[in-house]
């Protein structure tokens, strides 16, 4: 299969790049991407990594930020960030990818366990993260010629959760290789519409 | 209690004022409001509309677009609507409410079936409902001063469902009377981060 991983030099994407690419063509991708450079947040950026890349058998994407903040201290704008970047960066990379896609693919795309079991300052995150799975969900009914689309929820990571403070105390952080294995599901299993909880 | 409605001339809107207004201050906003007008996706639109209306015991809201389209013909400028309109334009009535929220008060907003259980077309809706609930669930945790936060999100209606063609097929439609018990059960209950379904 030939992959795109966007997101490739992150904590997930590495670690599923790296998994992948024993038996798979792997392209990373990211804003400063191994093979190709993406912005998520720029729509042309988007249309001119997939003109670079050509067609392809998956799409998983391990990028997108978020504000953390307190939400009476979460401006509109603030709040932008993640609907830019982990909500809408993720999204476009579907609605712009079908032409790239070919039949019988996968998209994969990254929520997280903030929407599930809430963290302080974590509103905005919550919301790309809601947004996604339930466009994930509805997208599934809808994908051409057996196109498939999951998403992956993780938890906090155990390589991680020392950069998050206090933020996940009492969570049980997951090490990133069970993370890999969902995003194996997601590409290599029949199953769409579903957001595969790493919790 | 003084509660601003904002979408009051919608179809669940007007069911909501005409119900509360019987025991209560209702201020009707919406794009040709009866009292203010607002547009929801303009922040400077949502700031006025504060100003004017000053302090409420709660803010319920029933205004919000998106765009029905397959996914494959659903381009990121089409998804944009949803997500300016029926997710940031709710969000940001809270990210902005709270100066003009009372101890004690609450938000409301509106989600969907379609997150839950999609439909054709329906994807970029259940986007902007997804990220709204997840909103709702994690804010719930953070608000000051005893203030509380849900969503309601409405089968549809017996009273619209006509205008939707086939789209809605074999969904059992809800009265509108059933949808403004759940906006109350909100203002007036004691939950809060909850997202009640009224399917």
């Amino acid at each position: 299969m030939k992959i795109l991983v966007v997101g490739a030099s992150g904590t997930i994407g590495n670690a599923v790049t790296k998994e992948l690419e024993k038996n798979h063509e792997v392209i990373r991708a990211g804003r400063n991407g191994a093979d190709v450079s993406v912005d998520i947040t720029s729509v042309e950026s988007i249309k001119k990594m997939y003109e670079q890349v050509g067609k392809v058998d998956a799409v998983i994407n391990a990028a997108g930020r978020a504000h953390f903040d307190a939400v009476t201290d979460m401006t509109p704008e603030l709040n932008d960030v993640g609907i830019d970047s982990k909500l809408k960066g993720q999204v476009n990379l579907v609605l712009l990818g079908f032409d790239n896609m070919n039949d019988g693919g996968s998209f994969t795309l990254t929520t997280g366990v903030m929407m599930d079991d809430p963290i302080a300052k974590g509103a905005s995150a919550a919301l790309a993260n809601g947004g996604v799975r339930a466009f994930v969900k509805a997208a599934a009914i809808e994908m051409p010629r057996g196109i498939r689309i999951n998403s992956v929820s993780p938890n906090v990571l155990q390589e991680s959760i020392h950069k998050f403070g206090t933020l996940f105390q009492g969570f049980d952080a997951v090490p990133v290789r069970r993370v890999v294995l969902a995003f194996e599901k997601s590409v290599f299993g029949l199953q769409t519409g579903q957001n595969f909880e790493v919790y």
